[in-house]
Order: C-alpha cells, then sequence, then structure tokens
C-alpha cells in the first residue's frame, strides 16, 4: 500500500490555489431542509472555473511541478471535465497540455478543451494508457492523473476545507465517488478541519466498485465502464491512493440508482435554481430520496459541477 | 399624476423583511467581464424565496396593512409570481390571500399558488378586473396590485440596494421592466445609495410600451398582451406611480428581441450555471449581446427570477 500524505496538504495546497481557483458559494435552502429534516449546506462548485471542482487540483499539481516539468508539458486521458481543467490550469501557469480523447468524445467537448489551448490527441478508448504512454517516452512530458495523484487528491480537498471554514461543524459529509480524487481529498480535508464530521461517499449504483473496495480494503475493479447518466463518474476503479485514503479516512459509503439522480437533479435546477450535472445531483440524492437515514443535523454536500448538457436532460423533465 | 414618495422608503422597506426575505447572493463571472469589457454584479433573485424578487414587495405591502385589513385578507391578479409570491407573504402573515388567476393559467401555477394556502379564483382573463373589484366589495378585501402600489414598489427596491452596498458604486444598472414595480423600485433605491449611477430600464421589444411612456411622460396602453418569450413581462402598460418614478428616476429604457433574450438565456444556464427565467435574461440582453454600448465600467444587472419551464425551453437549447 502507497505511503499516506498529511491531511495538512490540503491547506498548502488551499494558500496555493487561493485568488485563482473561485471561492465558490455556499447556499441553503429553506425547502431543503424541510423535505429532509437537516440543515444542508451546499458546496456549488458548479460555479467553479471550468463548471467543475476539477480546476482545483489540475491548477494544484502543475503548479507543483519542477521547471523542468514545467518546460517539458503536461499529459493526461479524460474527456471530461478533468480534460478542460487541466488545459485551463496548464494554460494559466505557461505549460503546454495535451489532452488524449477517446476518438467518440463529443465535438463540443474537443472543442471546450481545445480552447484552453491544449493539444487534443484522439485514439480508441482502451488505447488512452498505451498512447498516454507513448506521448511521455518521445516527448518526455508529465502524466498529470485525474485521481491517483497527491496534488490532484489535496487541491480537491480544498472545496471541503472552504465548506468547513464557512458552514462550521459539520455532523457529515456527503461527496460523489468516481475515480476517488475529491472524496479523498475532502476526507483529508475533514479529518485536518471537520472534527467529528463523519465522511460519506456516494456512488452510482450501477458501478459501486468504490464501495466494494473500500468494505474490502482493496481495489474492485469493474468488467466495464458502468452504464449511469452520472457521466463523470463512470469509471472501472479508484486509485491506490485514493484507496489509502479513504480506508482510513471514509466513514460511510453509499449508493443511488439513475431515478433517484434523476429526481434530486430535477430539484436543484428547478426549485433551487442551480444548474448541475448528474454527478453532482448523486451527492445529494441519498438525503433528498430520504434512504440514507443515518443521524446527523447539520450535512455538507459537495455540488462537484454543473457541466450538464441542457437539451439532453431536459428530454426528462 | 400621482404624489412621489422618498427614496428612503426602500431603506424602511429593508429592514421591514430582514431575515424574512432571502439575502440574494451577488454573482460574478471572469467569462462574462472578457465578453464584455465590463465588471458585472449579477444580483441573483432567481435565488429569492418563490423563486424571484416579487416575494419582496408582496410581503412588505401585507407586512403594512392596518390589523383590520390583515383581518379582512388580500386579494390580486396574476398567474405568475406576484401570485405566488403574495401568497407566501400573506401566509407567513397569517392573513387570507385570494388570487384572480385566467382560466387558462398552467395547473402546475395554480398548484404551486395554492400551495401556500392561496384561494384560487379563475374567470376569462379579460374579467379579472372585475372580479377583483367583486371579490373586494362582497368580502372586504384589500388589493395588492402586482406593481402600482407604493408598499410594492418599496419593497422590490431592496434587490437593488443590497446591490449597491454589497458591490459598491455602480456606473450602470439594468432591470427588466414589465409593469414598472422592480425598476421603480430599483431607481428609488439607486437615489438613495447609488450615487451617480445610471438606472437603465430593459424590456422585450415585442411590447416596447414602458419606454414609450418614460419617453412620453404619460402611459401608452399596448392593444394586446406582447407576444414574447419574457412570460413575466407580458404587461399592456405601466402604472401611474411607476410612470411618476421612472420619469424622475430612469436614465435610459432600451429593448431587446426574443433572439437575444434567449442567447443570453442560454450563457446564463449552460455558462454560469444560473437557472434564469426568460424575463431575467433581459436585464443581461443588452450588454451580453452588446447592443449597448454607453459607458460604464461597474455595473449592476437584476436577474429577476428562476421560474423557468426547463422542458419548455430547453427545446431551443
Amino acid at each position: 500500500m502507497v505511503k499516506q500524505i498529511d491531511p495538512a496538504a490540503v491547506t498548502l495546497a488551499a494558500q496555493r490555489i487561493q485568488g485563482i481557483a473561485n471561492h465558490t458559494p455556499v447556499m441553503t435552502s429553506r425547502t431543503l431542509n424541510q423535505l429532509t429534516g437537516r440543515e444542508i449546506y451546499l458546496k456549488c462548485e458548479n460555479f467553479q472555473r471550468v463548471g467543475a471542482f476539477k480546476f482545483r487540483g489540475a491548477y494544484h499539481a502543475v503548479s507543483q511541478l519542477s521547471a523542468a516539468q514545467k518546460a517539458a508539458g503536461v499529459v493526461t486521458h479524460s474527456s471530461g471535465n478533468h480534460a478542460q481543467g487541466l488545459a485551463l490550469a496548464a494554460q494559466l501557469l505557461g505549460v503546454q497540455a495535451t489532452i488524449v480523447m477517446p476518438e467518440d468524445a463529443p465535438a463540443i467537448k474537443k472543442a471546450a478543451t481545445a480552447g484552453y489551448g491544449a493539444h487534443i490527441v484522439t485514439c480508441p478508448a482502451f488505447d488512452r494508457d498505451k498512447v498516454c504512454a507513448e506521448l511521455m517516452a518521445t516527448y518526455g512530458y508529465t502524466l498529470i492523473h485525474p485521481f491517483d495523484n497527491w496534488d490532484i487528491i489535496a487541491g480537491q480537498g480544498t472545496a471541503a476545507l472552504e465548506l468547513f471554514i464557512e458552514a462550521g461543524d459539520l455532523d457529515l459529509l456527503f461527496v460523489p465517488v468516481g475515480g476517488g480524487g475529491l472524496i479523498s481529498g475532502c476526507a483529508l480535508a475533514a479529518a485536518q478541519q471537520g472534527a467529528g464530521c463523519r465522511v460519506v461517499g456516494v456512488e452510482p449504483a450501477a458501478g459501486d466498485d468504490a464501495g466494494c473496495s473500500w468494505r474490502e480494503k482493496r481495489i474492485t475493479t469493474l468488467d466495464a465502464v458502468p452504464n449511469t447518466m452520472a457521466d463523470g463518474l463512470r469509471t472501472r476503479a479508484i486509485g491506490e491512493r485514493n484507496l489509502a485514503v479513504m480506508t482510513q479516512y471514509v466513514h460511510d459509503m453509499t449508493a443511488v440508482n439513475d431515478t433517484a439522480i434523476l429526481e434530486t437533479l430535477k430539484f436543484l435546477w428547478q426549485r433551487l435554481k442551480l444548474v448541475v450535472e448528474p454527478s453532482a445531483a448523486v451527492a445529494l440524492a441519498p438525503l433528498f430520496t430520504g434512504h440514507y437515514t443515518a443521524p446527523g443535523q447539520r450535512v455538507g454536500v459537495i455540488l462537484s459541477g454543473g457541466n450538464a448538457d441542457v437539451a439532453a436532460l431536459a428530454a426528462y423533465f
């Protein structure tokens, strides 16, 4: 098992991204509190730069590279928010980013990423690790892994750190889980700043590998990418650094199906007027649908992003 | 012409609704500032109770009634946000509200209003004034007019007052105009708190009666309800109190067509992650589409509400 990092790494990361990442608002709702019987504090990372928390970790990770690494450039594989987060972070730090995307990634995502000045390399989805490795060998690029990277983890944790500082003591913190970067950082933030707060990871029921991995203390890998509307959480396995942090610092894991995700998403759009993506609705779904009944009055929820396809989702409204 | 009120009425109204109306957030966006070349401060009344600024004026107006008036009850005609605002305000103050709605009002709006404990009376749209008058004569109800009422005007102005206090001096303030309640209050707030700020009213081009009325200093009435996607601004004329305030305190009026409204709405949803209704997009449209070119670096915009029909609007995305 990998060596742990000190939870204080999140505080350092917060200092490094201050004034560059958005300090996103914490929102509350009388209606939501009445419906759930709790006091809920929504950390709105849909208002983060590039529309998702991913910018925090990406900026932090690139900022920590050596001068030689920065000069050589960075690479990652992603068709989602990490791609845009890394592209913008690299642009701001004067570093060339190359993003490996599957051939069938939507044109709009390629264009958005290229708009931040990144090079886009497309390949068949199953070849992406190989293509990344070749680019690293040929050009000396540094891989910025989407979640299995300590600087990424510490950067993502700053979202929860800001929430604890602004909302005060919390009894529960709900965080969506894909590869485990966000929850690892948030759990470290809770260990640092959230005395007594229980950290709960939430993943789509269609791909509950993270819960299995957390319970069994070893990584479970799905045979295929899970089929869920929460497109930001379609990962087959968490990383080894994520397993190490989650085993020590996460208190519970739960899962929600797409019906619950959609019901929660509709409420967030229609009643709370927040455009969030399905992966963000995942974190609120256990409380909103009432299936999570463990005690805890003051509850934080990380609304991880807002990069939703409005036209496609509205078909379900 | 009616007698004016002192702009300080807005400050008094703010004290009376404090802790009951939401102090809504002011949001900014690097992307929006880059696109427009200005510093824009968005006052997000889509996060107000009932999803629109209308709660401010409604609560203020009902709170100012005498004990006898409160005991007798209130009435208004509206199928939109004023109906829900008045219903909730009355419920909170223990007053019975009766809302006259057109027969063809959407069932969902009737249900939402009834959900706050109001009585719903339906009638043909052209009979609504007569039906209101009959209810007042029979039951002694007090009419809470949606915009031609000093307490409504002062209450709506608290949105701009909060914005001036939070954002500091502004060069321009853009406000959507239907019946003129919001802009009247906001213009009074600017006179009170926004030294040097020019107040600009924006209405749908399909119904630019308010601009005509403001220029000619007398009320212009449209022959028919204007055909625009900005459903909150489908009024045939402003009120006489609104004309009096606008003539004295509003500095400019402009209009935007539905293409501009839709383009702005899409940006607010997709890029800024804010669910706003078309009437709110109206206020930002002159800057977003670049058709308003008068100078002014620091600019406030009142995003008036968020009660949008997601499914219907998303068909245009």
